[in-house]
């Protein structure tokens, strides 16, 4: 391991902490047999679900009604080489349920491509891994010759 | 459209110039049969070709070498809703050819993730897509009433 930077392997509580930090991520499923990636307004509910906020007349939103897909997010500092990345799969459903559905359209997060109406996404997790990356602290280095 | 908000298709040439102005990706790829996304320091080659700072121990270099890989970019300002992402899709290799070796480990990208001597794949881009969100500005909007 370098001596400036250590790797920790985030445990699933940690991971699902610090997807409630940021409020955007990346959703990966399949486009035309190819793996498409899109960044998305996205919120961790109560219950641990991950809700996507979609534009009613993407491509996204008709392909991540009942598939398993990817999400992640991240949060990283290239100039100190810090941060962490979350990686999230599990089944997305297009949101029906009228009252779930009404809740959201007044409290729910906003695609990030704004516009119509949106529509939301549920990805239920069933796996979650993540890494943090930091940087020693300065002085924790060797010391200069 | 929401009228404070505009959104642009990107064309090549602009996805590839913005793709030089970052330092790190997200590459996807297939692990256990599920995606994997991993961020990782990348470099534009004057060719095209992204090259891509790999740990040597780690399983994304085995798992790029000789396939189809996708990678992400992107640059957003969640504040604003600004920014864009570009998508790439193309063949991957892990570079073997020595004096190309030797230049990158001179002067290419150094892994995200720092530590032992690093591995390049590079990405050749047969498929390159983006867009642009652009908040509208200051005084661009409805008038207030």
């Amino acid at each position: 391991m370098d001596p400036d930077q250590r790797v920790e392997t985030l445990s699933e509580a940690e991971c699902r902490r610090l997807l409630g930090t940021v409020p955007l991520g990346r959703v990966v499923y399949t486009e035309h047999a190819l793996p498409a990636v899109l960044p998305v307004a996205f919120r961790v509910a109560p219950d641990g679900r991950l809700v996507l906020a979609l534009r009613s007349d993407s491509t996204t939103a008709r392909a991540l009604d009942g598939t398993v897909a990817a999400f992640q997010a991240d949060l990283l500092d290239p100039e100190h080489r810090a941060g962490w990345s979350v990686l999230v799969h599990g089944r997305t459903e297009l949101v029906r349920d009228r009252a779930e559905l009404a809740e959201l359209l007044r409290d729910g997060p906003r695609p990030w491509v704004g516009g119509q109406t949106p529509v939301y996404a549920v990805l239920t997790p069933e796996l979650i891994g993540g890494r943090r990356l930091d940087a020693a602290p300065a002085g924790v280095g060797p010391e200069p010759s």
